[in-house]
């Protein structure tokens, strides 16, 4: 198939507009009469909410309303309280919030609101929280055993008994990653209004998902859908950590109580300590092989931990467990766990990185206890046609062994060199793959041919990265248009249609696919519209290189312009719709291989080349989507190497800002290579699949492999920290 | 039919926040870095433009683009310059432009601009512009005899010549009605920006018809349809006065130009006298009846002001010319012709108003020359079915005789009582009817089931007169459900379905229908998504009365709520389109009864009761529907007693504010009593037709008839003035 639009490395839409600073994101805007928020965090970490007391607050100056837990007597889509009831389960859990005329007076009056704790006994860590007698982070929790599981997730499979039983070696080994922040710049905010006279709310957020937004504001405020208008504003970041709702509800309840409109602007340590960042995890595997390589067993607990409420981790990290591998004999348990922390959110691919961390430095730490190259063991067992994996879905899945042969043919993996074993730095590589796999969810767009031939696209999908560009190019390829002729509109909640959020890798793989739909769809109006004039049925009208024509029939044909006016006046206005939730899953793979250095001395790990290599079905913008790779990979070094968030031991966040809580910058990025596999896929459009979250899969077992290539220190624990390896080459000392 | 929600007496959901002047309308909204436009207009009436000089304004402080008719080399949709090139046709004609900082420099930088013009004879009347030798307003008319006729349209029906030898009275009578303003408080207004990296062009603007803004626009800028988004505001008025292009691309090529976002706001006096007000005209009527006042024979001569630039004004007056009558022979010729005046816009029911208050005036002096009742002789005319109208059109319409009667019947018509002739005020009852044919062109609209089962609508009609209130109404009435579980969205031209502008009475009936059909689009998405699940065919399944059921199957049945989150797993989101152009003409009669008294010594007019009755097809919000009956009404007052342009010998309008441009106030107008007709016709939504035209159709000329009942003076001129009734009954002294 050859391609017009599709293919081409279009420089995003948005680009100039950000680059130059013209951009409005949500801290810019105001409207008149505003107010602002403020919000009182609870300095406990875990503790009994006595009594609150506002009187002092509400008469301080400018201040027009005063709410706390009673405000909200649900909690949101995730279980979480917008503010604390009977308990604060973490510190920095929202407990009162108020609305005055300046910020100052906001923050003031809110410190001025006096809460009485009687502090509980708190647990920080998941294998404390598992033990019998752990403190209770929820009171009503009914299995007496295990009071803080939040969720378990099983997948079994085959005769895992009788495998290990037959397997040539078992390796077991446990490995943790710590909590992180998702390291978006943009911290959250949200500005509310509400009609007085209509009732109606109008909430302007940085958010990756507006139709979410509205049905948690719905449920949160007890208001008909109809009464909310949620505007997704551009958003400076995310990833997964703008899914729910976080200040949306309070500034929402204080504009309602305050009759004038309220902005919270969520601050950088706020954001740090009080938000949703990635939860933590321990991963207890057990491997059983043959002498070949063969995986047989795989027995796995993993736990991960939530913070103070309920979270999808375990389901997750369960699904993906196997790696993008032939496992025949599986036992996994995945565990959601709660302690004392914040409720974990969502980052890039959820627990995927978490889950591949551990899998994918254990299967080279099989490798090289048993001879093999790392790179053939992973061939060996790559996923093939025919395999079932997601806990027994069937793949049609081909492609697992093609990436990684990929990744390490570009990253001259046969040619590798490890470092001589003398002198201060060693040089190191390091293998691995992983999987996740794209769910479309509800995906929906309309496309309108305008009077000139041009096209004006519309959905409700929040464009993250980049995907209004792709878009732009699917409906431009549909109709053979120049990209420049196709408008593409990111509405709101009462103007587009409703979509999903924008995360787990969805956007381009299922509203792209509703763009498509819909653009076909138009193409078949105009065809219907057309027919009569054109003597001949709908069928035989091609649409086509911006022209009309009938199929098999030289000369005759009409612009897209002309065709699109006339249509319109047999039909009214062309307008396509695409809609759509049903696509199957789509898997996609992710294989890098890092290239690091290690200082003997320091202990200091520098990645000096990064190659990946990704199935992507089709990269509808090749540079767009080298650009997902790239980002995800630099935050999966940022993982490897130096993100963590580091506590007190009276539960306090250390390290609750960017000087602090250390992420790679400019400086830290080593050269990417990025090879991408196009094996089209049925269902994403023209064949694409998502790309965002599987390039952060494997990076932080690869860094881990190639400093174990490189100095023979095998790191289970993440951050990959210069003392634990100085540690381990001194001998332990 | 029992309604739930049609028929109901709905507030205006847009009410409360006019009334709380929180509405934002042009003249409120800036964007940062903003400039001024201003322009600068023609101080003749007829004249050359030999040169423009404008390196003076250039250089002035804060000036940073000048714009000539250069800049436009194509006119505008109408065939208007946007900036006059070769000559001025009218006084206040745009010669040129300016952007600055502030709004006082645009204004004196464009009063530096030079211009040397070399006047030109000017014609300012049809009847002197029709006449052999006159000015030529386009010098390259290729009509020697008529070189002013900007159009022409005639109706000839029957054989006119026996007709009028067979008749036995015939009458001849000449009307002339006056340029008037169209009355809409908010001046032209329009913000535009161009962003510099895309080239993508936005314009803000207060009109009734953002898609044909968008595509006029692209003609005179040279942009595609996808470079340019236009925002239609809220409108504080319009009545046909903000149909075309006035300042946008004014704004638009100076913000390009400049490279900053420019605004320009018309003064009160450039709205009435250099943008499109209401034309005049001369009307030579020739009836031919029976005794019995059966009308046979109609002979016209139609002559509308359409200014210096082309409009449409003839053809709708040829097309309405035989009144909603029936007329078995016609030869009506209908003119539109140039003079030195500004373009004539369109009013409420464009040249209907003129066209029947001549017929209907004639009718009531056949009346009283033949000796009956005037409403026997409108009733023996009234069209019946099977009866041709517009120009041969067969009308499957029976409604006129009721209308008539109704009106007649509601203002008491047999008992009315003339005064007794003494004393010096004197009370007269007048009778009128008229038509106005309602076409739905481009209507489109989207309609989406959101997850608690409200509904979400989205039209691009600009909501002038409560229509989105009404689509509140029809959505409600198609699911069943509470009109408050509804919203309804007007968007943009990049965010909605594209419709034609909001004229002629078409939002309702068009708009209105494209609603409902939406709604049965997602209806039926809806019983498809559930077929499966509820185990029978989509065509048994019901969603009615906000429940969706299993027809002819009891208890079986969903709330809407339930039913959409479980059919959007299925299928994605619910979004019911619904796009249509091909309705047929709906016709709409209205009839009035004035009650005046007349002032013998002074000659005042005061309309002391207006009775008026409608065919309204289904009067989907009643308390809409008045509201727009008793607004054209009152428009009517005003035209029929006080408005008029008064121009002074050389050609400059003389009142141009609404000091002297007397319309009616609050004080002014009478009693009202309203009766609609809801005989529901098939094409619109529920059988609405539009509403808003007919009314002001026989207001003029039922007082005109009222006061010849009074007073006995005919006078044949609108406005009826003081002085015309005393000067009559004076004996033209």
């Amino acid at each position: 198939m050859r391609f017009t639009a599709v293919g081409k490395r279009v420089p995003r839409l948005d680009g100039p507009e950000k680059v130059a600073g013209r951009t409005q994101f949500g801290a810019d805007i105001a409207l008149p009469g505003m107010l602002w928020g403020a919000t009182l965090r609870s300095t406990h970490a875990h503790a009994r909410i006595v009594r609150v007391r506002t009187d002092k607050a509400t008469k301080m100056p400018g201040v027009l309303a005063v709410i706390t837990g009673q405000a909200f007597p649900t909690s949101d889509g995730e279980g979480v309280p917008v503010l604390a009831r009977d308990k604060v389960r973490f510190q920095g859990e929202a407990v009162a919030a108020v609305a005055a005329e300046t910020e100052e007076q906001a923050r003031a009056a809110a410190s001025a609101i006096e809460v009485d704790y009687a502090p509980l006994p708190y647990v920080a860590d998941v294998r404390e929280a598992m033990k019998r007698g752990a403190t209770r982070v929820h009171d009503e929790s009914e299995d007496p055993k295990h009071p803080n599981i939040a969720g378990v997730a099983e997948v079994k499979r085959g005769d895992v008994e009788a495998a290990f039983a037959a397997a040539d070696l078992v390796f077991e080994d446990t490995f943790e990653t710590p909590w992180v922040h998702q390291g978006f710049l943009e911290p959250h905010v949200s500005l509310a209004a509400m009609d007085p006279a209509s009732g109606r709310l109008t909430v302007w957020t940085s958010t990756q998902a507006q139709f979410n937004q509205r049905a948690d504001l719905a449920n949160l405020l007890h208001l008909p859908m109809s009464h909310i208008r949620v505007i997704g504003l551009p958003v400076g970041g995310a990833f997964g950590g703008k899914n729910a709702v976080c200040v949306e509800p309070i500034a929402a309840e204080l504009a309602r109580r305050a009759g004038r409109p309220v902005k919270v602007v969520v601050s950088r340590r706020d954001d740090f300590f009080a938000t949703r960042p990635c939860g933590a995890s321990v991963m207890e595997l057990k491997t059983g092989v043959k002498k070949d390589g063969t995986l047989v067993a795989l027995q796995a607990r993993l736990l991960f931990d939530t913070g103070g409420y309920p979270g999808a981790q375990h389901g997750v990290g369960a699904s993906l467990a196997q790696g993008p591998y032939r496992v025949l004999n599986m036992d996994v348990k995945s565990y959601s766990v709660y302690t004392n922390r914040p409720p974990a959110g969502a980052r890039r691919a959820l627990t995927s990185p978490h889950v591949h961390f551990a899998l994918e430095s254990q299967l080279d730490i099989i490798a090289h206890a048993l001879g093999i190259d790392p790179l053939q063991i992973r061939l060996r067992n790559a996923l093939r046609k025919g395999d079932t994996a997601l806990g027994g879905m069937e793949m049609p899945y081909t492609v697992a062994g093609k990436v990684i042969r990929t990744a390490a043919e570009k990253a001259g993996w046969q040619r590798r060199r490890r470092s001589s074993g003398r002198g201060a730095k060693a040089r190191g590589f390091g293998l691995a793959a992983g999987h996740w796999s794209v769910w479309a969810g509800a995906s929906s767009a309309w496309v309108q041919v305008n009077e000139d031939g041009t096209i004006s696209v519309v959905t409700g999908a929040i464009n993250l990265t980049g995907t209004n560009t792709s878009f732009a190019q699917i409906a431009a390829e549909s109709f053979g248009i120049l990209v420049e002729r196709v408008t593409v509109h990111q509405g709101d909640t009462d103007t587009s249609p409703r979509n999903d959020g924008s995360w787990g890798s969805r956007v381009l793989f299922g509203v792209g696919e509703a763009v498509r739909r819909a653009c076909e769809d138009a193409k078949r109006q105009l065809a219907e519209g057309l027919s009569e004039e054109m003597g001949v049925p709908a069928d035989r009208i091609l649409v086509s290189e911006g022209q009309v024509s009938v199929r098999g029939k030289a000369g005759r044909s009409l612009t897209l312009a002309e065709a699109a006016s006339r249509a319109a006046d047999y039909r009214g206005a062309i307008i396509g719709r695409g809609a759509l939730s049903d696509l199957p899953f789509a898997v996609a793979v992710a294989a890098q291989v890092a290239e690091v250095e290690v200082d003997r001395e320091t202990g200091q790990v520098e990645v000096k080349r990064l190659t990946c290599s990704q199935d992507v079905g089709r990269a509808i913008n090749p540079m767009s989507v080298e650009g997902q790779v790239e980002g995800a990979a630099s935050q999966g070094i940022g993982y490897g190497l130096c993100e963590e968030y580091i506590y007190g031991t009276d539960g306090t966040l250390l390290n609750d800002n960017f000087m602090d809580f250390r992420m790679p910058t400019s400086v830290d990025h080593p050269q990417y290579q990025v090879a991408l596999i196009e094996e089209g896929l049925d269902g994403g459009p023209f064949g694409a699949k998502g790309v965002g979250e599987p390039p952060l899969v494997p990076t932080a077992a690869a860094i881990a492999n190639a400093v174990y290539d490189a100095v023979g220190v095998r790191v289970k624990q993440l951050p990959i920290k210069p003392e634990s390896i100085v540690r381990a080459l001194s001998g332990g000392r």
